[in-house]
């Protein structure tokens, strides 16, 4: 966020040249200026634009299928960011299992004997907390959480954008507005499930998003991270064919084998990852090229944007430039 | 269609009773009125709010994972579903291969060896067509096609509900508007994959929507139909390592046992299908108990709901009553 924002814009326009298939004299009112593609505004990306992992605040979910890799929503969450941790440093997941594929909506893992006799017992972490459904647009120390708005509305909500790497909406009406912040359902994002009751859920079952963004669950349930890598270990499992997806039989849980906080694991066993940083100009720019999108295959771009749609840039670290400044 | 609204809502109404959770003395203005849930509404529909799939308009793609019906859209695309069903009666895609299973985007079949030395012939299909992106909501002998709006609005068109099945948009607007309409890239949708020009796509090699609505491409693309039954024969497939979700080897292809025109099929071999029309009553009671969820486990319905977040319900054909009336 050091570069100042029309001096990025600048340098990321120069890079694109006129847009592919457009005439060269187009009227300025007919057309929105010249913009870079997705992938010139990755390659104009200083390293500050880039931010890495934390490891105190990334899990590691292993399958069969791979590593899931979270990263995790303190700002939004805490509660439930500490007792998922916890749960994850006592070894509470550690041989449960994917309990639920539903086609378009969700998979799910938990104990499989949550609630019964021979259920799986917490020592430090607890099974049902008080919502965190969303919280205060301010933060306690003053000043509002960093939030990039998107520019094309929402049906959920009256503000969507990204705060701290994550799709989130806002109420910052004046006068009516709750004055509140909360994480987005899209896909990817991890929560907490819970019973009939607001309070049920503690991330001792996490579900992920697997299909269309089901945003009628924004504020419904907690909300706790967001899958950066490694997605398709879950979306490709074989869909549970109970009520909601739920597998029918045992014998078709798959098996969690650990999850782990990543800074519990060697350094020589993590995945390093680095995420597009969402409060710079680099990221407006990203914006406004996925808006329109200027790749010759794109005919007529809609040059409109809606939250989900939005990808949420993960790089492995580059190897450090031999002749880099220091 | 047949039933008045007013009567429709009302018998709906009757069975909800008190919506759950909710002080039975609430003030009318806090609350909306009570409404049945989804279930409720299903099982309160009469038989003529559902109907059969065309057998001559649907396609039974044959995976080894099982079969997926896709129902097409002849309203929105006549040349595409035309030429589709050429190719399927001329055995076109039958031991062709899904070429691209691309995470949260897309699965993609077609012939491995197009454009190449060995691509298979086409006989009486063509492969390239005029693109069908929209087309006037007035029908040529008159009157607009059936439209049942959404009331939440959207990111991308000026209006968006559904027409003969079909999540759709269109711009009715007075004046300004162009008076079209097209078809919307929700999950499970089918289009005709193309090149970088309009007219170069043919139905010859097909997609399908597996991720979060990628809605940026309506009017970009040929829609062409919807996966109506067998979704996850796709969404499950792994996801190609090569760029756009190719896979990279061709031993990674996923083989397309054979594409059949429905009509074709020997009657006991069928899939008997169903679908909740989406010109009635009934279908506008669904719309509204999926914005106002009355299920418990919902605590605060949102009330709001968006295009691609409405199931489209498919049903096996019931065994007719033993005591039907004539």
């Amino acid at each position: 966020p050091s570069r100042p924002l029309a001096a990025a814009l600048l340098a990321l326009v120069a890079l694109a040249g006129p847009a592919p298939g457009q005439p060269p004299e187009a009227p300025a009112e007919a057309e929105p200026p010249a913009q870079p593609t997705s992938a010139e505004v990755l390659e104009a990306a200083a390293p500050s634009d880039w931010r890495a992992l934390d490891p105190e605040r990334t899990l590691y979910v292993e399958l069969p299928g791979g590593r899931v890799v979270i990263e995790l929503a303190p700002e939004f969450a805490p509660r439930h960011v500490e007792n998922v941790v916890k749960l994850a440093r006592e070894g509470y997941f550690d041989g449960l299992a994917v309990l639920r594929s539903q086609e378009n909506y969700v998979v799910q893992w938990g104990d499989p004997k949550a609630g019964e006799e021979g259920a799986r017992a917490m020592r430090t972490g607890k099974a049902g907390l008080a919502a965190e459904f969303d919280r205060p647009i301010a933060r306690d120390g003053g000043g509002d959480l960093p939030f990039t708005p998107l520019p094309d509305g929402d049906v959920y909500a009256p503000e969507v954008g990204f705060t701290l790497g994550f799709p989130a909406a806002r109420d910052a009406r004046s006068g009516e507005g709750s004055g509140r912040t909360w994480l987005a359902h899209c896909y990817a994002m991890v929560g907490a499930g819970r019973g009939d009751t607001a309070d049920s859920g503690s991330g001792a079952e996490l579900y992920v998003v697997i299909g269309h963004a089901p945003r009628h669950l924004d504020r419904t349930v907690t909300l706790l991270g967001r899958v950066v890598r490694g997605m398709e270990a879950l979306s490709t499992l074989p869909r549970g064919t109970g009520a909601l997806g739920f597998y029918e039989d045992p014998s078709e849980h798959v098996p969690v084998l650990s999850v782990k906080v990543a800074a519990d694991v060697p350094p020589a066993e993590r995945t390093p990852l680095e995420l597009l940083r969402t409060d710079t100009a680099t990221f407006e720019a990203w914006i406004a090229s996925r808006r329109h999108r200027r790749e010759s295959w794109f005919l007529d771009p809609v040059g409109r944007i809606e939250l989900c749609n939005v990808p949420l840039p993960v790089r492995e670290p580059p190897a450090p430039a031999p002749d880099a400044q220091p």
